[in-house]
């Protein structure tokens, strides 16, 4: 059987040596006769993948030491909550760049808990540019940008903002290449695009602003977490496990080695649609996300008969959100450059069939 | 290798024929060339197993229509807040029957929301007993109990009290027996001792009691999950398929021969319990648990002489709590009578050894 390459904008691909791994290991992990996700979390070998798997995040991130690395449930959706309740509380404001979905997911929910102040927003050319940030007020609790947008297919090349409680949710770039913690006040994401697969949520926060003195429920305070090392309830623990075994990978490759390979299969692809004359992608070059490249022919019908017609070339899961339709493709940390080039491959064939 | 009998609290094992599927698919799903973890949430194949997996809940705890089946994350600690922030709102005030930590667990949360009245507590004996409750007062939003207690080996063979929206916090022994859910307004329960591994919580509730104008978050509030058939944001994906696999082997075993083995297994065990010299098990008889076996020498030192003793003959984890010491047997539904028969061979040949 060919390699499939899977482009799903996540859950999506784990590389599949470390998908070998797991299922070498998966009955007996470690010689204890048992698997890992039969294993009590209060084991001492679990508690091994929960340090592990941290270690590796500082290690890869360079997060310093007066920072603080959670893994939680409930998704990036719950974090939308957990940051207001949590850091909402000196001046109940706080600054959000809205750059599409996420954002305005992000946005609703604090408005739950105190006043937000949008400092840039580009709905109004879809999401197609990224919006800046020109003023920031003072009186802020935080200020708040989504580093990727998945959607839309832009990123962030430099950080947009400057606040002391910068949050970032990185969900969608997260160790796709190095960023400056130190800038940020929290940063936070899904498991299931860069780091391995859903159910655990990486939050990494500046210790100063985990706060037991706030009126939040136990499992939704910071300082809940942090005291019991992510182990004060049962975590998703085949997830953590999954995310310390794609760390372990993510540490042998280098991140050096990662971001070049993320650099370069984002170029080929992006080089093979300007110069197509049937493909074309209409975010502007500058805000153009290395992660999610989205492309279209314009024509719906083409668009869906590309989709199936890519999958000739091992190419799947390359549909376009339900919003903005045409093809996006997903270049995760385990999406090899042979994938992209055989995407390329499938463009022109189709495009040369297509001018026949 | 001899097989391994993991007696462990939870996580807990699983069956290891449906190991062995998993481990056996776990490259390839159904033929898609990806592994279930790696595949989008939105995509066919996973919801499929949402959907089976809600099949397989309502005909083997017969869940009648006027109920929804919800898959969460935040495991149980978080619906400790997710009722009270849903339910407690017409009388803010809740009955509670506390029969030990989960239960005080429970209390604590609610007690943020509103009025909490304890209608029964047995904290005088240790737990060791079950509180019962004679008094259930008017003008509550719902009366909560625990079923089963791991912690001190206790479980309501009975429902204990009769409330028209009842809660019951099942998660250690749903699916052991049948229950009658129409008695019930909501129950729930973490997947990893009984049905699968952590990472996904059940909550079976009847849907006159799911309201959309409630004050909540969204990710907390059940309504949410309801319109999302539980795909409002990525799930924990893989213990959701292992709950779909741990399901189908209980269909095709049936719940009753599920319900004549756990009554076996936890019966020889107190047996020989009782018949021993050496151990013993001061649970009042009609409240012990068959899934949660407490027994101890009254002995320190002999109880982890014992843990380690029952090692070669494959009994493993039987380490009792540490509030309470001691040994404790989890007798899940995955646990083989052979494990329990071992573990009985193993204190009879220490209790013989100690007596030499």
């Amino acid at each position: 059987m060919n390699p499939l390459y899977n482009f799903s904008a996540g859950p999506a691909m784990v590389d599949p040596a470390v998908m070998r791994q797991i299922q070498d290991e998966l009955l007996n992990y470690k010689d204890t006769g048992m698997s890992i996700m039969e294993m009590s979390h209060r084991s001492a070998l679990f508690e091994a993948v929960v340090n592990d798997a941290k270690n590796n995040l500082r290690q890869l991130m360079q997060i310093p030491d007066n920072y603080e690395i959670l893994f939680l449930q409930g998704g990036a959706s719950l974090q939308f909550s957990m940051i207001p309740m949590n850091l909402m509380h000196t001046h109940k404001a706080a600054a959000y760049l809205n750059s599409g979905v996420w954002s305005q997911k992000a946005i609703d929910e604090a408005k739950r808990h105190g006043e937000v102040i949008i400092v840039g927003d580009n709905a109004e050319v879809g999401y197609k540019r990224l919006p800046e940030c020109n003023v920031l007020p003072l009186g802020m609790d935080y200020a708040y940008y989504v580093s990727n947008n998945t959607i839309y297919g832009t990123q962030f090349k430099q950080i947009p903002m400057d606040h002391a409680v910068l949050i970032a949710d990185m969900s969608s770039d997260i160790l796709s290449k190095p960023i400056d913690v130190s800038k940020h006040g929290l940063i936070f994401a899904g498991a299931q695009k860069n780091l391995g697969i859903a159910g655990v949520t990486i939050v990494v926060i500046r210790k100063d602003l985990i706060r037991e003195d706030v009126d939040v429920d136990t499992m939704l305070r910071y300082a809940t977490h942090q005291k019991a090392n992510s182990l004060y309830n049962t975590p998703a623990s085949f997830s953590l496990y999954v995310l310390k075994k794609v760390t372990d990978w993510l540490l042998e490759t280098g991140l050096e080695t990662i971001t070049k390979r993320n650099e370069h299969k984002a170029s080929i692809l992006y080089e093979a649609i300007d110069k197509s004359t049937l493909f074309s992608n209409d975010i502007k070059v500058e805000d153009r996300s290395l992660m999610n490249v989205v492309f279209t022919t314009n024509n719906p019908k083409l668009d869906e008969a590309f989709i199936s017609f890519a999958k000739k070339y091992d190419c799947v899961n390359i549909k376009g959100y339900r919003s903005v339709g045409g093809m996006r493709a997903s270049l995760y940390n385990a999406m090899p450059i042979e994938g992209v080039k055989k995407l390329i491959e499938a463009m022109h064939a189709f495009e040369a069939g297509v001018k026949l």
